[in-house]
């Protein structure tokens, strides 16, 4: 089983990590990380380089493909960045096309989405619907081999349900302990239905800024 | 406030990067990457290479730490890798020095341990107590300014637990909304009292391989 982890200047790291950390750990897998270019890759905040030896021409039949979010990833699903035409490339021939956060985005503008329920970061539903997809507050949204998840952490959520599906309950248990996922958060404000209104708002005034000012 | 996160070769990366989604996202935080030598460090599966451009000469008085585990973590820690003085160097003036994973290992290592609550890895806790230091399966461990997390995915919650006290809870709840950390794990058997036996030996038995043959 090849799983490519597809990256681009801007994306957020635990988006990749998490599935990362799963996907890795199942027995005979192979993981491979690939950009449009070979060399470092900077994540949104310009913090963490890494160095990524594999191209999206270079990987054209992966089994599994996870797109991790980025601020900027509207901008790029709107202006048809390289990304967008591997994944319309390589998706007829995956088990599974998946996406964490706003990569679900990237799906949607390479015409993957169109009818289908899905999901994204909570500030990016009314995004999400203009590639004709249905957005839900779901954590996981699993139609067909097309699987979506919500912001940013759920891509640890979403990736034991892929294992769970691919290799049985037993292999996800075993990952799910050995990365000793028993989340206890201090809070729970973690959906947008849980948190105040002076939490969403914090949020949504730095989310707006940041998808104006992404740089990266 | 300067928040440095030490790597070393073999790290693994979730322990790492789940803290760095947290901090990197207070406002006016410098999250600052350090490694004994400038360069790529590999993580646990040589499969991401992280660029660092700080030594932990450059880092001398950072304001929290945060040490990630690695299956060769206890190897380190034994052998006295240079992690282990930095450590010993920065803690003094740090506000807080936290760990995850096996990373309390390395802090044990530094002497910071003896005789406090800790915890670590579910599947360490007997090498964490040589350390002198009472392991526990809690799965956040507060004492003092020392902050110890469990196994890998604990990050996330310490640096939430870490925000909170040094920001408040606002600010920790607007971060855990910005990633969307709403854990809903399809399994209920992320901690090993939680696990089935069959699980947990599968497990153990792949760890203690790692272990013996981490490489990196």
């Amino acid at each position: 089983m090849q799983a490519a982890i597809a990256l681009y200047p801007g994306f957020t790291p635990l988006d990749a990590i998490g599935p990362y950390q799963v996907l890795v750990n199942v027995p005979g897998a192979e993981v491979v990380f690939c950009a449009a270019r070979r060399g470092t890759v900077p994540d949104e905040h310009n913090l963490i380089h890494f160095a990524v030896e594999h191209t999206f021409d270079e990987v054209r039949t992966p089994d599994v493909i996870v797109v991790p979010g980025a601020p900027n990833a509207r901008k790029l699903a709107r202006g048809g960045d390289p990304i967008v035409d591997w994944i319309r490339a390589v998706h007829p021939s995956t088990t599974y096309t998946t996406s964490v956060c706003t990569g679900s985005l990237l799906l949607g503008a390479a015409g993957l989405l169109d009818g289908l329920g899905a999901t994204t970061h909570w500030a990016s539903y009314d995004e999400l619907r203009t590639y004709g997809a249905c957005s839900t507050e779901q954590r996981v949204v699993t139609q067909g081999k097309i699987i979506t998840a919500a912001g940013v952490s759920s891509g640890i959520d979403m990736a034991l349900s892929l294992v769970a599906a691919m290799y049985g309950d037993l292999v996800a248990q075993a990952i799910q302990l050995g990365i000793e996922y028993d989340p206890q958060p201090p809070f729970d404000s973690g959906a947008p239905s849980k948190a105040t209104p002076d939490v969403r708002s914090l949020v949504l005034t730095r989310m707006e800024y940041l998808w104006e000012h992404a740089t990266v």
